[in-house]
């Protein structure tokens, strides 16, 4: 590239372009890490998104009716972090750019959600941001279409590379967005032909102009390291009822020595290459330095929004009260006053009528009556909508011709739901839940843990939880998959014994803010267990005493879900015997280990033998059976210690073992 | 459709399809369960393949050079059930058929590799067989590459659904056959447009054919119930240098009232409808009756092969005894025999030079020495090729120029790569191994489930295992993932403290027949800490005392990988103060399970205080910590309870407390 040529074309836009450039050289200098490649190829297009389309007010960051922009090949976290700084984000000092990568700073390695403002996904793993873009384009459709233009009437923006279309989550989100004529949703290609391993050939030869048209998306070429072009490619991309994906033709690791090389990709640290990059740019500020007048023309940027901001606050202003409440409610993930009564009612009347149903089903139950007082709910499921009992009536369907409908028909793609409810989620204003097998659990993962590290709601709704699935056989019978879950940080995985314990696994994972659900739903019928009602949420409680022992307390069974039942005729078989036995149902394991020492202890007192059931891999429950501070009660798990088995439902438990009388033998061989 | 039109066009095709068909819906009826409407509509294709092209051999169903047929649409398990029955498949007897999806048959609701012969894959997840078959076309090539056509030379045929096409997963794949110009893989797109929730296009509308010719196939169109058509298709894919997709226009449920519905896509039960069908079929005979001459001439076509499958046996006996036996070893997963000894002789050298590297690099170290004597072994990276250290010397690269290069660039594809690997194994001949780093586990997730449910020796080699992975921050840390792969039945979990132990753990995982590895390796910089060569592998008892107490025996560390470390120098500061300390290295927690509890307990005898320390959550320890049989020590855990951090690794050791000092007050708390 002839950067003389370029500097000389644009140097307005040049100088503004290489000040990205050049703070990421010295931000991934100082940590010694980082990726400075995707930055200084992408800085031109970043340059002319930020002063010409992308509609922000860098100093009211959270401005519900900005655009969005999202760095899904978030290795180049600097790009970001230097539009932050240059545009003058408050919490994007120097000194936090300078900090790049270190213990305690807001410029992680990656873009970290909630670190900065301006930051609207956690990105790196990738194929996640693009996926997350559908999200968000579809929650400002839908948003649109309720709350009118005036209110909500934005853009998101992708930088999406190689590796995010690579990855088969791409394909998902791509063939979503295209499915739905998500025309807002625009999404750069940084088209710079090189991976970690080498150039892009190596291995892909993927036509990704036509991939994406084949999808139903408009499709620009440009340079994109020619303003002109990037301009007008992006006011072009604007006016489409189609997605756009503008492919930029970049050169990774512009002007430096790596530039065009996998080297490039990565940490660009050598003292004298990057001196010969600056002078190169014609760059002869210091480290860390940004000339006055480029600074200030960012800075320009920056408040550039301010007067459309104002504009909109007004028209909010000037909305019902009523909507301005509803809106702000929504965005701020608060329940509506009303959801506490409703779920109690619920309770109240599962308890008299002691429904025997799959779990799955009292979810229906209880999102039939949420769903009308909650319009920020969007419901889905990937193709098994009958299934996972996700839809009610009231939604109305999500489709080009009604954007209102709040039911998404995701089709066969459990990660691009999940990935796209969070970017949902991270819009704000909905609060998404969707369904799939328990199982497929699997495909959903990367998106599911993304959610617990962004700490934001979404719920997952997951039916079919165990060998209680059937003849589908192994591959779609969970054993390993609560322990899965269990095993992420900030993550409620409730599984409820029936309907009245699902209804308040509900309310918890709709009222929470910060924290994803998963639903552990069976296919099978249980029995309402909860046959006296009280208004007290005990699966808040994480586990809580069912039936006490009568006489003598010399066992406790623990117990999720379907094998709750189990547990209660276990209970009464060994009751019978004159062994006293106490049920402690267990719906949510966070939340019990969350709760003082002395509230664990009254449920799960010393003494007892202790025996759990659940239809699934014993992983997780050690800590419950043996006991606090080494106080361990002799113990045995009856569960699942292989994968399960393609027959009946109740053949397999019997196959397997987990039954009544095996709980009950398991705990008289303890006593 | 106009059924007798087809019937009359082509009866003698028309006969051997609709056996197919009525068998399914007897099938389903009987076990009250399954999907009858793929079967149904894929019959002809599926007959047109297995009577024209398919080359098989039903009485030699593990011939080598057979060609490989995949349903990876897996729900339509009776198609392939049918065809086996029909052809005359030793195992799949009418009385398996007649117990479809009951305990104890072959028959699974979904079809699980292992229970039957022909069945080449465990499919039902969507997307996966797709993927696996690329593994299988790629394996094919290799091995052509290296014995010759003489003794291997087939395709790989594949029945894909809307479901399959619309998972990310196929997208990898897709684009990997098209980089690879495999053109001996032919895939059948089952093109009914019904997904479960209805119509594809309530959640696609994806131009297959564009998207297909956009990563490099060829792609033919086709109606899925015109023999001539399917034929020509056929004829026309086979001489193909790019991959084929063969789109086939179908009729789901083809003949049945719910042809053409969601409700097609499931078991058609009513027997009224099963009447009606099977008149308008032309039909006549009872349940599970297939007329003597369909069957007759279904059973000619399962002894079709067998003069080719006698010439090959020719060509083979003729072959080099060396090249006989190479051949035969490689498809066993047999380890040479040579393997044990320079694994010996690695350790040896490793614990007399004592190199301080990460255990990345004591994995290339041992594959250095592995790969040369193991011709068998493919490795791979998804772009991570530097990183995860999995590239030897001699492997080559497979490409389209090099079909005997052993070492795959996969692209940023951790997906398709774990899928394409467990693809190899299952066609035999190859042992693959692929790297990513550990946090992508997952992206792998899916695919790596199967491979333990289908008990296939793949190698996942995950690097940067914890957060010593460092600045790229919590989206690259695992935290849960030695949890997430110890919860999965039938895989071991290799995580070496240094390079005797990843040389140990290699041996395991190469000499595996039917367990998948995860092998979970530093990026950081460990010492050896076998510095004493024992010629015993240690690692093979999952747990060991690398150094006992002196003095008398107080407190036991357990620890894993760079943890070892660690424990190591808390012994040292615990055993200045008197207290006598064991350290035992835990590789392998399933290993050590298998023991014998004396071993166990040898091990971790009753009584010392017991502390675990691992860079990752706790989930899964608490078993060793609280003992055996609720004799429990009291205990206490160092590691991770939440996610981790963007710094560098020595800082995030330090800040989340995993250090030698922490690890000894802990002890000293609980003494």
């Amino acid at each position: 590239m002839d950067l003389n040529a370029l500097a000389q074309a644009n140097p307005d836009h040049w100088s503004k372009a290489t000040a990205i450039r050049a703070l990421t050289l010295d931000a991934v200098h100082a940590a010694n890490s980082g990726h400075s490649g995707m930055p200084m190829g992408m800085a031109d297009v970043a340059t002319v998104l930020f002063e010409k389309h992308l509609k922000f007010d860098a100093s009211n960051p959270d401005w519900p009716d900005r655009d969005r922009f999202i760095l899904s090949a978030g290795h180049g976290s600097m790009l970001l972090y230097a539009l932050l700084h240059l545009t003058g984000y408050e919490d994007m000092t120097l000194e936090q750019v300078k900090n790049f990568r270190q213990w305690g700073a807001i410029t992680a390695g990656h873009p970290e959600y909630g670190h900065a403002k301006g930051i609207e996904t956690t990105t790196g793993p990738l194929g996640q941001g693009i996926a997350n873009s559908v999200g968000f384009a579809m929650a400002e459709e839908i948003l649109r279409a309720r709350h009118g233009r005036k209110l909500v009437d934005h853009h998101t923006y992708v930088i999406a590379g190689d590796g995010c279309l690579m990855e088969g989550i791409s394909q998902e989100a791509i063939t979503l967005a295209g499915r739905h004529s998500l025309g807002k949703l625009i999404v750069f290609w940084d088209n710079n032909d090189i991976t970690i391993d080498g150039k892009v050939s190596l291995s892909d030869r993927t036509d990704q102009v036509k991939r994406f048209r084949a999808a139903n998306w408009q499709v620009i070429e440009v340079d994109g390291h020619d303003p002109a072009e990037i301009d007008a490619a992006i006011t072009k991309a604007k006016t489409s009822k189609k997605p756009s994906m503008i492919a930029c033709k970049t050169h990774i690791a512009l002007g430096h020595a790596a530039q065009d090389t996998s080297k490039g990709h990565g940490a660009l640290t050598d003292e004298a290459q990057m001196a010969a990059a600056k002078a190169a740019y014609g760059w002869t500020t210091g480290p860390f330095e940004v000339p006055g007048d480029v600074k200030k023309a960012w800075e320009a940027i920056g408040a550039r929004g301010a007067p459309e901001r104002q504009a909109w606050a007004e028209r909010f202003s000037a909305a019902s009260e009523r909507r301005q409440k509803e809106f702000t409610r929504a965005l701020n993930f608060e329940a509506p006053k009303t959801l506490s009564a409703r779920i109690k009612a619920l309770k109240k009347q599962i308890s008299e009528e002691a429904p025997k149903v799959a779990t799955r089903k009292s979810s229906e139950m209880v999102l039939e009556v949420v769903n009308p007082i909650m319009p920020e709910t969007v419901g889905g499921s990937a193709d098994l909508t009958g299934s996972n009992n996700t839809k009610t009536g009231d939604l109305g369907v999500f489709d080009t011709d009604n954007r209102k409908g709040r039911y998404v028909y995701w089709g066969i793609r459990e990660h691009g739901m999940a990935a796209a409810m969070n970017g949902m989620a991270l819009h704000g204003g909905i609060r998404p839940y969707g369904g799939t097998f328990m199982c497929f659990t699997d495909y959903a993962r990367p998106a599911m843990r993304l959610a617990a590290l962004m700490r934001i709601p979404t719920v997952f709704v997951m039916t079919h939880d165990s060998i209680g699935l059937g003849e589908d056989g192994p591959t779609h019978q969970p054993v390993e998959h609560l322990a899965i879950s269990r095993a992420t940080p900030n993550t409620w995985v409730f599984r409820p014994c029936d309907t009245v314990e699902t209804a308040e696994a509900w309310e918890l994972a709709l009222t929470s803010k910060e924290t994803p659900s998963v639903l552990s739903l069976t296919r099978q019928n249980v029995p309402t267990l909860r046959l006296e009602h009280k208004i007290k949420n005990l699966t808040a409680q994480g586990a809580y005493v069912l039936a006490d022992a009568e006489g003598k307390r010399q066992a406790i069974i623990m117990a999720t879900g379907s094998e709750v039942e189990i547990a209660m005729k276990a209970r009464e078989i060994l009751q019978a015997e004159g062994i006293g036995t106490r049920v402690v149902s267990m719906p949510c394991m966070e939340l019990f280990e969350a709760q003082d020492e002395a509230v664990r202890k009254r449920v799960l007192p010393a003494g007892p033998v202790r025996v759990a059931v659940e239809a699934a891999v014993s992983q997780g429950w050690d800590k419950w059976l043996s006991g606090e501070r080494g106080r361990a009660a002799k113990s045995g798990f009856v569960g699942m210690d292989s994968f399960g088995a393609s027959a009946p439902a109740d053949v397999l438990y019997e196959k397997f073992g987990i039954t009544a009388e095996a709980v009950a033998e398991k705990v008289k061989s303890l006593l």
